[in-house]
């Protein structure tokens, strides 16, 4: 059974509280529960990890090598400008869907670019927290 | 039944012959026939339309009203000069999706720019033509 | 008699139905029927074409040779891209205005730059479909 | 019975000598001539003021609260540098066109921006002093 | 016998009439006859196509696959903009001289730049309609 | 007694009218009362002059000399453009606080750059007119 | 009683210590007794808070909902390029002043941009350690 | 005998007093002094003016027509700002040098730019106020 | 003895796995033992940090205070992003070198600005795990 | 008989063993002595001259006067930066053609930048050492 | 006797034949013989160098160590990109004036920037081969 | 045994003499001797060249295929705008490292940029003459 790593950046903790109308009225509990329904229907295993601190998501990433096959990352904000994460992904060389809640591409200018979209197989933006099953779902045949 | 509209922009009709290690070796046969088992097992209704042309690209979103639940479109190079689709599919207000068959983050930095993000619920991008199957997945809650 | 063309470019056609808080309720119907008014009014003879093809607004522009004495160009969404629709009118030798609806100073940052009024008489903008009888009105002088 | 400021800016009190390839040859008296007879045709009633200094436009501006109907504003070149007319303009909240002899877009690079065009109805430019009476002719349908 | 195929882009039906002091006198069917002569001298075939629309010159690439050994394009105005065709250029795999009649670097900043150029074996421009004949004497050698 | 002088520049003599959702309902003559009650506290004698002219700022800025051992300035639009002003507070050698009303940074960006921030001790933003006080309570330290 | 959070960011434990002519020789605990003092005349409770990691930062600033009633921060060079900050700041919705012990304008281009101040209320920077004691002083209108 | 105006802007009134590592102890009325010696030497006629306001530095140069054979101007902040006083120099059509009494290109980087370079004859900066009469003396060939 | 503090930045951890094209085959361990063997050379004492958190990088810098004589820093991608990291070097006024083990030139664009060059006393970098001991090298002069 | 002047500028001399890939296996001596048979084929006289040094290759373009009718010049690296060899060119008077052995289109940006294409006749690039013999077929309608 | 070095840099030694609209009909020997004349009259002793070699000129400059009081120097096109000029200048710390024939800022973008300007006392540009004698003069009060 | 090349570019022949603050007052004969001593103690061959003239470091690089095992090259101003250096030492294809005497990154942002820093092997910089033997310890590796 395959393992999927899904790692939420910061205030991604906050998920439901903050800015609903930005982000919905889904929490990150709720993306979990969601993740595992989607799991079960794909026969994936997942985990889930979630920082505030860039730093953390670079170790999130490494701890992964030997035991996952995939990763889906939210890094949140960091993915506007932290090229620490960009070369995390590429050092640990496991397939890497970059996901968003939101479309970054109608909110502000500097949130339109993305390091690990550099680095990652694909994106998948802006819709809600299905963005992360799309990304389950779209591992299957990646992993297959 | 719900419609769905999936508009290919320019090139798209040489998809499998055009540089396949960018694009792959699926044509755009494939991506019909992979969408219409997609519609099959979702229960959509799909029509397909291609064209180089950037007006007639207009024009299909044009015809789309009232006649389209919701439109999946792969501008292709439009996506990052076409001023005037993204006008059209902010006038048409039907729930569009926006797809590339490769991630354009990985491209030169003149394809990291979207016109059409701007307009769209979301983007799927980077998982060949199972980008177009993903965004038919993501159509099931929106128009829901 | 004097006689103008009028064109209007991509997606006016949808005008009155297309985002009414930004170009109001009119439609091209309207601006037809506006322009037939004042073309009575000032004695101009007028033909109106419209196209959401870059080439074919430069065939309507190369068409008008020997044919129209003035121009009034709405060219919509190419107003702020097209080298070819500039390129056209500067070929055609024609007196032509620039006209919009909405005044474009007003919108985003890529609608303030305009090709067409490099080679234009002169612009009008922002007077709602009165933009085009303004311009024909303009026109008295210039043809006289 | 409308009133309708019209405001000139810095050197347009050269008109008619000044650079006459570019401006013409009418001086600003003519302006004045030719808008007492339009006002005289569409009923309206017209004030006229002129100043090389930027804070007295800003003052002219404030003036016309409950004092005129309309602005038709030709700020020369502060109309590309000037904030605090832009904002007078703003502040005053009543209607205001932006009027230029010259058509800006076919002169220098720092010409084609324009601090005013944010904050007024709309642009007539390039008609030489027909654009003052354009304008008033805009002011009907505006002040009805 | 080698078959090129001569591309001619927006406005360039217009040579000759169109502003001679920059593009000179020529007719678009002096080109023809110029290219038809040297084809007879250095034993080429070669056909002909102009259109104004970005997508029909995307449709011309695109049908000289198994009928074409080489592509002259003149894209005039699409040069500097057209990522389509310079994908089209990039898919059809024939190898492409890009010309132009004047020479672009003596004009405005915005022709300076070319998408065509990143695809293209090589550039003629500012030779006139020699710039054609001289992109078939450069095919002798590439086709051989 | 310590002596400030408060400069209000352009377009602050309408405050209180002004687009009262960015700038409140306080007018001029409330941050004049405002300062006077925070004077008597603070045991400063205050001046205040307001000018929609650069150029009388400057003079303004000038007749401190001598005059007055502490500057408020909330220069307004001439905040971002005007070197002249910066100069003069410079050349005038007296502390100098700059205050706004409004949170520079929430609006355009053109009202992010700050001439006047090069030469002042600090700045106040975005407090309403208590901003006004706030800067007389840190010149008890500074004048101390 | 209202209770403020103080929050420092990078490097400011080292204050007093650290480029005693940019920053002073006020240590990070005067800053602290001074607060104090002026929470006492004022009636604040305070809490402060100090972090080199960014996203400890944003841990202290969620850990603010429900527990504080303003909150004040310094993020030191995080200012400028942090959206994680400023997305925090954003999401917990409680009124923030950001401040600065130097005027940042003064400095290196670099430190003239801010993300905080996108989202703070205002920014007082410049006054040494009393930039904190005036924004306390800010707070007792804005959470009156 | 050749009469010329000499134009100080902003800030010059305090010549001496102002910042003397960078612009010297002479004052302007040693400049005065200096010119009239000069122009005793060099048999001009010759007048003064100065003011810190943008708008009464164009009045001036509108008042030299017919008055004047040469403009010497200091145009101070302006001249890295003022269109309108570039426009007033092109209007009048009298031989304008520009002076700096400090070297521009030495200093901050928005002084190296010249709107008033544009329009006179040539710039003579850096040699304190030995650059006005220098000025003049140019002055003696042109105006032969 | 003396005593260098050697601190590594972000996925340093990872060396010698990590894209081993870029980085080579050494690992962070060989850094060590080359790096003591070189300290047995030169007769220092040195100590190793690695962390992924750039706030701990940051403590780090902050720790050597008192006992470090030196610190060699290879912030990785910290390098072009932080000015916390800058900021922490230019307080504890230790001499600090710079160094990569990658030559960043010849990488991308973001990779060749570099914060922490603007405090360091100099660079070496694109030796491989080399650029290490070269650092201590250099430092025999620089601590004697 | 016409003579032809061919320079040639930095690092040619080393054709033929500088990077083959990008510009082939041909060295000087082969551009020689195809250009002499192409020479002989016109019927023009040529010279050839090469310098690694910019300001001889102004050197050997000032020695055209009088001595050469026609100019081929391959500035190499100095294309992109050379102001002195543009004006040298401009200088001369004498008709001169840029040609280039690789499609600099496709180098780096910094190579698509040609000052030699601002006062060169046209442009011949990319193929190689016939770059060089299809500029002397040119010449033959130039100086004809 | 003070001895003043007078450089003049590429194509230069052409003056009098090139573009004699720009540069006039003054050659290179009016020059000298125009310093010869103002240097009798000044009592200063001069040489002059020319070359189109920049490190021809940087040698010049190096040569005039303890050889000459002064240095008159006229770049030409290495004005605007010689980073090696301009650090000669400043390693032989002897006062330098620029000078121009044109006024540089009337011409192309590119000539606006000086690299001389940043170590030069001053510049006079603009008066034709004046300009040097303009220099002279303004060396008498600077070499006293 | 290996033999090195170490080129000098401009100004360093006046190195000791020139601006003693950022170069340290040791001389080119300096480097010299350091250099032969160091090579003696590491068994290489040394030869040094020095040159203002860019051309004539390409010729050194140039005469160094076949001569020399390595290169070390400082080329002053020339590092920060000479393609053809760059274009040189990518030619002659032999180990090259980059030094410099100041830390670049401490100065102008012009100095910030390196053209040969993407083709070197690495860059040591700021450790004043000491760079220079410091490269050499690095070629011990390089070479072997």
């Amino acid at each position: 059974m395959k393992s999927i790593l899904i790692i939420n950046g910061p205030n991604l903790n906050l998920l439901g509280q903050r800015e609903p109308k930005i982000y919905g009225s889904d929490t990150i509990d709720d993306i979990e529960k969601k993740c595992m329904e989607k799991a079960l229907e794909l026969n994936f295993r997942i985990s889930m990890a979630q920082s505030n601190v860039e730093g953390e998501i670079v170790n999130f990433l490494h701890s992964s090598i030997n035991n996952h096959d995939g990763i889906i990352i939210n890094a949140g904000a960091y993915t506007h400008t932290s090229i620490s994460i960009m070369d995390a992904i590429a050092a640990v060389e496991i397939p890497t869907i970059e996901v968003h809640i939101s479309n970054t591409y109608k909110r502000e200018n500097f949130r339109h670019k993305s390091y690990i979209g550099k680095v990652a197989i694909g994106q998948i933006s802006g819709f809600g927290i299905d963005s992360y099953s799309l990304a389950m779902q779209a591992f299957v045949k990646i992993l297959s």
